[in-house]
């Protein structure tokens, strides 16, 4: 049998930081990523706008057969994964709630904090989503934070000086709430690409943790154990699934090739030049969708 | 008769520096503004995109019955204003011509400058309009201008550190091109909030023109010319017209009220509270339109 067909979905190019993670794990998978590029950014808008454009995104990397959905946008996970299941005969995964489960492991004092786009803060998804374990959560929007990594300074002093006042108005917020959260969440697919800069400035109080690497490992649980019950099925063998931990998951097999399609709502030429920064590796065709609007 | 019914169209809220400099000029006039903030920003897609959704929101205004349509999103200006005329049966005006025509008459070297979204500098819209009008233009796109306006960072460290980077690399550019721009043309509605700052910048060597106030100048006299005709018709009577310089044009009656309709498609409530920081006045009412996507 062929491997298990993937869709992969975001509002632009970060969700390609999740593929990234992801396609190393799942043997033989077939990928099929889509960037809403024409209507981004999600993150700044509506949870009625952020639903519309999810399910129309998710509908169509359903009609190109995926067997999964994977939400890569913390925007879209925030506020439209219910719109989507309910639109959708296959598993719907999002990113929220691997990110949480993750702090949830790592955070020793309980109390750990988020950072994100303005609309999912506005939600409380990871609030609510880290408070179902147990955590308290203190959140903080960085809206300047995807349009610099979209104009490239990634190690740039001006970068450092916004995260600089967006931690330390996290500190003064965290203070104001009594917490002193020991794990810092990247709740947006941007920021993996500020990593290095953003564990400069926390190293020694918080360890950061990057949601859509907590995604990917969660992606492959679901996959493995869904396609080891089909081939049990295809078998008439009776699989029985060893509980473990996330972490255990989704090892790769090197012998079989993953395949990768790539879909755009705008600029097909853009999404190849700005997404291989994301992605790590050249992007060499990308198709143009439209979706409407 | 009533008063002209004016269609402003921008793809947010930066239209309304626009909507502000016009509103004292045109005695008795009806305005429609439409913020296409569902799909916004333009500035960092493509020209087939930003047409589609450009034209889609000037069918909008024209459904609701306006007698002249006011672009005054420059990057739907520089890319879609051909498509939007072709569609349209009103008069189309778009805001890179007055941008221009104001640099010529201001300049005295016919070296200028223009800052603007990456879409409008990658269209050399206004080197061309410029160009037309014997001036050497140097274009400079700076993207995140937009998103730290949206931010509220008005005059703030970071805004000015990004604005000094940005003019540093204008001024190597134009050294390379053996120019010196002694005029510096703001082509984006959302730069005038930045007025004082970039003013205080360039101070010396470049005078600033504000696109937003040199088109309401050219709206208004266009308007003043078709609406003395058409009185001129129903009372059967020959208007001639006088040529005049167009700072000349538009004089505010104060007795007669203008009426402002707003429209967005994304949040309201957003529009109301953000839109009033650029129309310089509260906006109580804003209606949600759908224009699919």
């Amino acid at each position: 049998m062929t491997g298990p067909r993937i869709g992969v979905f975001d509002s632009g190019m970060g969700g390609l930081t999740v593929l990234r993670a992801l396609m190393p794990r799942i043997a033989g998978a077939e990928y099929t990523y889509l960037g809403d590029t024409a209507r981004l950014p999600y993150g700044s808008k509506s949870k009625a706008t952020i639903e519309r454009y999810a399910v129309s995104s998710a509908r169509f990397l359903l009609s190109e057969g995926a067997d999964v959905l994977v939400i890569a946008c913390n925007t879209a996970s925030a506020l439209a994964l219910d719109a989507i299941r309910e639109v959708s005969a296959v598993p719907v995964l999002g990113v929220i709630d691997p990110g949480a489960q993750r702090a949830a492991s790592t955070s020793r004092s309980g109390e750990v904090a988020v950072i994100a786009t303005a609309a999912t803060i506005e939600s409380h998804a990871y609030a609510e989503a880290c408070s179902k374990r147990g955590l308290r959560a203190i959140e903080k929007a960085c809206p300047l934070l995807v349009p610099l990594v979209e104009e490239g300074w990634i190690e740039h002093p001006v970068t450092a000086k916004v995260l600089r006042i967006y931690l330390d108005e996290l500190d003064t917020q965290a203070g104001a709430a009594g917490l002193k959260p020991d794990t810092l969440v990247l709740g947006c697919t941007h920021y993996p690409l500020l990593r290095t800069l953003i564990q400069g400035m926390v190293q020694g109080h918080m360890t950061v943790i990057d949601s859509a690497e907590a995604m990917a490992v969660k992606v492959s649980a679901a996959v493995d154990e869904k396609w080891l019950q089909s081939e049990a099925a295809v078998r008439g063998e009776l699989i029985i699934q060893a509980g473990g931990s996330d972490e255990q998951a989704g090892e790769p097999d090197e012998d079989e090739e993953v395949s990768c399609r790539f879909f755009a709502t705008d600029s097909v030429d853009k999404f190849r030049r700005l997404g291989s920064m994301f992605l790590g590796q050249p992007i060499d065709e990308v198709a143009l969708v439209d979706l409407g609007g």
